[in-house]
């Protein structure tokens, strides 16, 4: 079922022993095992963000390929560890805290089991609680790809339902104004990406050239309103031009080409981060 | 004797192109030679972390893998290049200028060679004498985890007694106070990692939850003195609540749930950096 | 032709999911297919650094290698990508926007296809039109470096000449005295690299140990002058010495040993910053 891969993610960054322990500890149940990353610079404790890069890049890897994703304030807690399944067959292993919440929502689990701790866990690891990562997390995920046990050998059978979710919040359409959020900023290059589909930005969206009214707004203050083309790619702009595009995730996307939108106009990154988009009223001018 | 596997460290970064000519070199060996990495984000010429992260991660590695480690700031001096084998048959090769400081105290070197540098060179490389991590380590490893060449291939054999050391401070106990030095800050979390073992902590410490006076002083200085519960893990500990707790390398830790400990009190590490452990006075209310 | 391996190099960061992305094509195209990294923090859209460190790296590797670089700031625009192969016989896949310059200009550039997007593109990529890295590059690198396709496959011929090159500034020798330039900061340690070959040098070059005084200026201003000796590594200065050494690349090198010469006195990099070296006078004292 799982085809030998293993990508981490994580909130330790590469700069200590930590993401290089669980390396060891993968290669101690298989030598050369493939492993990847997605990241493990997601800001420390963001569940919000390791959740949306698991959307971001899950479906691009073959099925039957195992992630382990770390992002674990409540380590040492009851809170559980789960691995779960993707339509698509991609296995996630994770502390059950949120982080399943945009692939739950957007792509699809359809079989969870809960880690029984007294089966996997690496022999000998000590009196330690605070690194799961190592002890269970990189262990299991390590033995799920390698083969040397199943998904059935994991724990018991748990509902997708009862998955823990952080809060989503779509986007909606009225009278031709899309109302959405900025999900996250694309960095290093400072392009916000919002949750605005491209298929429900189809429903006001013209051919590319076409201009539009964004606004965005935090706390009911309003930080950005101009009028922006939507762009094919940055090079329909001019360097420094601000413009609309569908990203590499078919969401509407907010950029300055070559220049940082999220820095310019300090743009965060939530629920308290609205955008606005509307089409620009034709200016005729007689 | 050794497994194929060859894991790298140094003080180069990742921004420009020298670790990836070492891996280009090493593959150069031998083609698809599984390579992986402790960090390459040791201070520039820091040896003492060059030596802790050694100590943090390769006791999760396989016997038999050959780790490349590269804190240099001697190079092109007679400072010596040695491959040596822990009691548990992992290989490093590195500068002789402290980076086995803590692997040779904590785990034990049994063998030692000096890299007899006109046998072991990356051949052409060229007028060049400050870049031996490409043309003498990371080729000299490489060949080694190919098993290309052995053990006793490298050169002369070398007492481990003689390898250089770093100072190390042992955390002391008398009347049940516990004396130590923060070892090193673990990032990005911010939490201090003491020299204080749990096995010397469990002289005076009772169950998960009694409380204890931590005093941390500099220069002289108390920066910090305060009562911390003994927790299991960080979720026994409010949000933003100091606890002691043992880390993953078994050993006492200090830290905030979920803030940084290093940053609130602007704590450093090495000998000057004292932390002082007490039981806390059991105070009754009458 | 090609061996197997694949290398990555970009200006996305490691931040998000975008090398992730990449990765996850490469290995849906040949699970476990070798994948090692140059950099991916080139500063964002600087095509220049991108081309310096293919110098740097590419011959290091292996003939048959197959390098993906997207620095792309053209990326929707009728910029063309190819695959280019070195007389070496490494290949390189790139937008041609002058990401080839120093490997055209100092290695040798013997072929080069114009991909042809209609037939190597990702299946079912979508609407966006601002992730060719993923989208066309790394799935193109990947079916290069398995075997699926060949190079005759990529596309239309295109002659060498034509490719894109970034202005180069060769350094001159006139009197004894040479002129160049900053050509790259060697970082984390702020060494400076200039374009004066070691061969050049030599013909002013004596023993180790001589001296020369070296003149540093940006938009006619003189920043540093100072008699520097030349040395054969950084271990033969004194530490927070500066010396003139022969760098990895060899070429000549400014460093302070053990500081940033860089940061000590706010270096930058390109045509504006002229290093001008001559022999220091010898000075008699009678």
């Amino acid at each position: 079922m799982t085809n030998g891969l293993l990508v981490f993610q994580s909130d330790f960054g590469r700069g200590d022993g930590a993401v290089s322990a669980m390396h060891g500890v993968a290669n101690s149940v298989k030598p050369g095992i493939p492993i990847f990353e997605i990241t493990h610079q997601i800001p420390q404790y963001n569940i919000w963000e390791a959740s949306y890069r698991l959307l971001q890049t899950v479906g691009y890897w073959p099925s039957g390929t195992v992630f382990v994703s770390i992002v674990d304030p409540g380590v040492g807690s009851d809170r559980r560890g789960v691995v779960v399944k993707t339509v698509n067959g991609q296995l996630i292993i994770t502390p059950d805290n949120g982080t399943l919440t945009h692939l739950k929502r957007f792509v699809g689990i359809t079989d969870v089991r809960i880690i029984d701790e007294t089966k996997n866990r690496l022999p000998k690891s000590g009196e330690s609680h605070t690194f799961h990562g190592r002890d269970i997390f990189a262990f299991t995920g390590a033995r799920l790809a390698a083969g040397i046990i199943g998904f059935d050998d994991i724990g018991d059978a748990l509902d997708p339902a009862m998955l823990i979710e952080l809060p989503l919040k779509n986007s909606t359409i009225h009278d031709e104004v899309i109302t959405g959020i900025v999900d996250i900023i694309d960095r290093p290059f400072g392009n916000l990406w919002t949750n605005i589909s491209r298929l429900q930005f189809n429903d006001i969206a013209d051919s590319y050239g076409t201009a539009y009214a964004v606004s965005i707004t935090t706390d009911g203050r309003t930080i950005y309103h101009n009028i922006l083309k939507f762009g094919r790619s940055f090079a329909d702009s001019h360097i420094g031009e601000p413009l609309l595009y569908i990203n590499s995730l078919d969401n509407v996307g907010i950029a300055i080409n070559q220049g940082s939108f999220a820095d310019a106009y300090r743009v965060g990154t939530g629920t308290n981060w609205e955008v606005v988009i509307r089409k620009a009223p034709r200016v005729v001018y007689e």
